[in-house]
């Protein structure tokens, strides 16, 4: 359910007052889907990203790598973007506009329903003021993809409604041609105009461009970030001195050219993600720090509870979800773990929170098993992270495309003695009898399977000579060609291709979730904004102030300032003339969460005074004390609690606070 | 002059055998100009940009902003770069070869020069090995960026001798047509087939794409940070409550459809920038922290040296290169000065460091004065940073464009008073009288220079009416349609465009060129190279290194490692067979500037090693103890001097070192 009393366009307005971002390009009317991140925005996400960065890649001595956005077309035809990531679009048949099928089919069913509650309460005589999306949360879930369809008041009958219900809930699993068949069934039209609509067709999500002076190297900008990685595997094992299992990680811009974005960060077209690949053995999927992370407990859906119709969550450690296969394996369960710590960190409300598994036909198409960290904001559940088991597709298909071995070579601890067709090539007739279709002939043959050996063997054996079709053409081989005898080899080596486990983190919707999260309004007073942000990630962690223009301040606070930078504790001076408690207040808005007021005692004593963001408490103490204190609370290495409790507690004039 | 004896394919076999850097997407047989960043690249960049972030946004509370890459034409028509941000490119007439004009040239002539030099050589029974780039510095400035010709040796005559220095000392200063004369006057051909080519024709270096389904918004790859920064310079404004001088950054990556890249990393098609847009008022360029910097001695090569063909240095302090009008304003000095500071504190070596004044044709399209900050490597002098002075170019057409005001409003501390002519237009007969084209005709009035309104008046006065042409008509008016009076006015606010200073730093040049002035061989031992990075930007500060693999140093060197990370110590743990002095050298190679080592008598009294890079001296003390030098150090809090001094020796056994 939403919180009814959360107005988000007065979060909005503060967004845009303080800067934490922007539509771009507003002067030129702006470009949908596309934002710029103002000063507070911008520190704001550079924390977020540090915090992320000592998170995962220091803590695991994660092989950071930041590769090219521009990406050769042949690279991701291979990787399979090209061919399937794409959307499905409908144009109204008159005007043109253009719509993305399944945001379409669910803005127009959801206003279906809510007309039909209208109705209802209307007929009932109990008026009816709820927010559509705010009653059902399958409903709610995609609220925010959806441009919002005008709501007529009709009843439905029961089994219509069953039936939109229904749609609602199993919405992501459907492709282009079940939509086709739900606008017609159901009779979708056009929302503002009542035209009747195309069949939805698909639209490849990736923006292009051409590399080079001559226009014929068709270039991509990356949609992911992981291709660069699984292209670079051979490099980082190497780096990994062969080690497995590894992760690389990758933090980075990437793009997406949605049909019709909205929803502010929630759905762009340029967005900065962090994604890691953790190759791992895929016969041992065990992870060794898996118990620093089983006794969490997290919110689950799984794909199953969802293809019922339903939402229910189970909560479950994450030890138990491994064990009873809920979650597929130990790798997957503690990257699951690691999502939440991150994000609990970063300061999202761990209530809402939940992990909810693909349904299958949701899945991307490298993916063989994924589960989403959704989180709730005001537009309903947002994925965030996605965390996939990519299995080997990736690093399968670059190699078959590429002829580039992307395998781990592993010494066997005990030899493997195994008994198999060894099939030999006699070059020196091959070449004159085949010409230049020597090497093709060669390639399939060496690329048969036991099985087919097994046949061209007992063909040979049989009737000295046998043949092979490639590409449509027969080739006679005789003996004198070939020879394929049954040998006992022993192996030393183990080769295969690794597994992957993918966390991807969509650095600007958690960031969008966090201030929604972290907003309050301070004795329900509209005026009186607080953004209640960690210390770790608050685009700054304190703001100084002197008590007025007074030049006897201005060394001071000089002086402070200089400090502060030394240990790195980013600053914000405030030496606007509003009073002290205005000045609270505005800073209170941009999450700051420390203020250093510098007065007339401050000139004699040398004390300052420090105060919290969210309990409004102060001490006062000499600069020194005042600056190792807030070191570590910036640091989050002690509480604002123990701080208190330490120092004696300083009050303020009343009027100060207003 | 560049060193003999520095071997550039030695260091570039260590780039890639260690993965700072290599050939993106080299599987699939590369891209020119497209690199990405293995883990020590990666890292390395990641402290060069927190460096830059330090040293310029948190030291003066600079507005960093995080703004998009894709953008929409129109913004890149009204900048200019659609019309003019390009090279001159010319084709083989008959294979059709793609060069860049100014590097044809320049590698045709430098190698007619090399070959004249050769023939001399011969003639005079001297053997010449000397590289063709190392002996004249004008034509090693911009050796980088040609593909090198192939030498014939022939004498030439004096005068083609002069001529062709002369060409080359100004090379940057030619645009297409005067590269068009000198291949025809000096019969300039494709140099591997001898073909004619066609006259250089424009290119344009940004890639495009578009926008949205519909394919109808043409956008481009931002060519630099810079716009974006300039198009929020109104919210900018007020973030910063309406006080100036201020100045917005920005980090991210650009794009440059280069027409052949070469050179590595030092001419690339995807780069990271960082970008300062220091906005100013145009009627004062003072800084207010101009004299930390004033003391600072610059090499200096102005335009005017440029412009004779000399490329002699002038060493100054920046006071008094802006009191003798050599940088034209203290604003742009102070930049300077900081811009040195960042290069010094990176580890670029200030033997290697000038600062070249853009010559006027070389100058970009938006910039009235221009320095670079040029690195000299194994490829010549490279600009790795400009400072230009872009005047108020940028939001004056920006502000025409979208008729949003870019502008500062002051408050006049005494509000002055003056005499204008004043025109008022009568709304009520002039819809009626003009129609549709009313507004056209207002708008052409309202802007209209006060001489040209006299003339109005004038002819107003005389015979009851005038006449404007607006877009070839004319339009006649009347004293009805419009009045005309001289008035006198109080004004108390100045409204003004700001003039932008912009230091613009090219981060992946930088960094080539910290590679190779860091790059040094231990007892001139081909196979022990060191990378000497400061401690504050290497990829990792410090190596963790356990005696064996006995497992006796697994928890130690596990609760060794917690404790670096905690202390935000970069650390990189090799556990490798290899012996300890193996490893330091392999180490040493990754420049890592510390290494601790775990081994028998740390799990006895606590004790570890602590040994530097450079000098490859150790001491031994308890780990805490360590730890904390570790800290001080890493931060270049204190000296390895100091710890020396502070510390007694230890003495590894000789043979660790092997």
């Amino acid at each position: 359910m939403s919180d009814p009393s959360f107005n988000r366009s007065q979060l909005e307005q503060l967004i845009s007052r303080r800067f934490f971002y922007a539509p771009a390009f507003s002067i030129y009317g702006g470009v949908a889907g596309l934002y710029d991140y103002g000063p507070t925005g911008c520190a704001l996400m550079s924390n977020i990203i540090q915090l992320w960065r000592n998170h995962f890649v220091l803590e695991e001595e994660m092989l950071e790598v930041d590769t090219t956005i521009m990406t050769p077309a042949e690279v991701l035809k291979t990787s399979g973007h090209v061919e399937k990531f794409s959307d499905w679009m409908c144009k109204d048949v008159k005007n043109g506009e253009i719509f993305r099928a399944d945001h379409l089919v669910e803005a127009v069913l959801e206003a279906r329903l809510q007309g039909d509650k209208e109705a209802k309460a209307a007929a009932s005589g109990v008026a009816h003021t709820e927010a559509p999306t705010a009653t059902d949360p399958a409903a709610a879930k995609k609220a925010s993809k959806k441009k919002k369809s005008k709501v007529v008041v009709v009843e439905l009958k029961p089994e219509e409604k069953a039936a939109y219900e229904e749609i609602l809930a199993k919405i992501d699993n459907f492709g282009g041609p079940e939509l086709a068949e739900i606008i017609t069934k159901w009779n979708i039209k056009s929302p503002e105009s009542g035209n009747d609509l195309t069949a939805p067709q698909e639209f490849n999500l990736m923006f292009d461009s051409s590399i080079g002076p001559t226009g014929h190297l068709k270039g991509y900008l990356r949609p992911e970030t992981a291709q660069g990685q699984f292209l670079n595997f051979k490099k980082l094992l190497e780096f990994n001195n062969d080690k497995m299992p590894f992760a690389s990680a990758s933090i980075g811009r990437s793009f997406r050219n949605e049909i019709s974005p909205r929803s502010g960060l929630l759905r762009v077209r340029e967005f900065t993600m962090a994604e890691i690949e953790h190759f791992v053995d895929p016969d041992n999927k065990e992870h060794s720090r898996f118990d620093d992370v089983k006794d969490i407990k997290l919110n689950l859906l799984p794909a199953a509870v969802q293809l019922e119709g339903k939402t229910d969550i189970t909560v479950m450690t994450i030890g138990d979800a491994v064990a009873q296969g809920v979650v597929d394996n130990k790798t997957l369960g503690y990257f699951l773990g690691r999502i939440y710590l991150f994000l609990i960190k970063v300061g999202i409300n761990p209530e809402k929170l939940r992990f909810r598994q693909h349904m299958s036909n949701e899945m991307a198409h490298y993916a063989c098993d994924c589960w989403d960290a959704e989180i709730k904001s005001s537009y309903g559940w947002i994925e965030c992270v996605g965390c996939a088991d990519r299995s080997a597709y990736d690093l399968t298909v670059h190699a078959k495309r590429t002829k580039e071995k992307l395998v781990v070579r592993e010494q066997l601890d005990e030899p493997k003695v195994i008994d198999k067709l060894q099939l030999e090539v006699n070059k020196k007739v091959f070449g004159p009898k085949f010409k230049k279709n020597a090497k093709t002939v060669e390639d399939a043959l060496l690329a048969l399977s036991e099985d087919n050996l097994q046949k061209l063997k007992d063909e040979l054996d049989a009737s000295e000579k046998t043949s092979i079709n490639v590409e449509g053409q027969d080739y006679e081989l005789t003996k004198t060609d070939i020879s394929i005898e049954r040998v006992t080899v022993t192996e030393h080596i183990r080769e295969y291709t690794p597994n992957v486990i993918e966390p991807s983190f969509g650095l600007g919707r958690i960031l969008y979730s966090l201030l929604e999260h972290s907003w309050w309004k301070r004795d329900n007073d509209e005026d009186r904004n607080v953004l209640s942000f960690p210390a770790v990630v608050a685009p700054y962690k304190c703001c100084l102030l002197p008590l007025s223009g007074n030049s006897v301040f201005t060394p001071v606070v000089r002086n402070l300032s200089q400090q502060l930078r030394a240990k790195n504790i980013s600053t914000r001076t405030d030496d606007s003339k509003a009073s002290i408690g205005r000045r609270y207040a505005r800073n209170d808005e941009l999450g700051i969460p420390f203020s250093v007021t510098i007065d007339f005692q401050t000139v004699e004593d040398g004390t300052v005074t420090l105060r919290e963001r969210d309990s409004t408490k102060q001490i006062r103490e000499k600069i020194e004390v005042i600056l190792q204190v807030l070191k570590e609370l910036s640091e989050e290495t002690i509480t604002w609690d123990k701080v208190v409790a330490t120092y004696p507690a300083f009050s303020a004039k009343e009027g100060d606070e207003e």
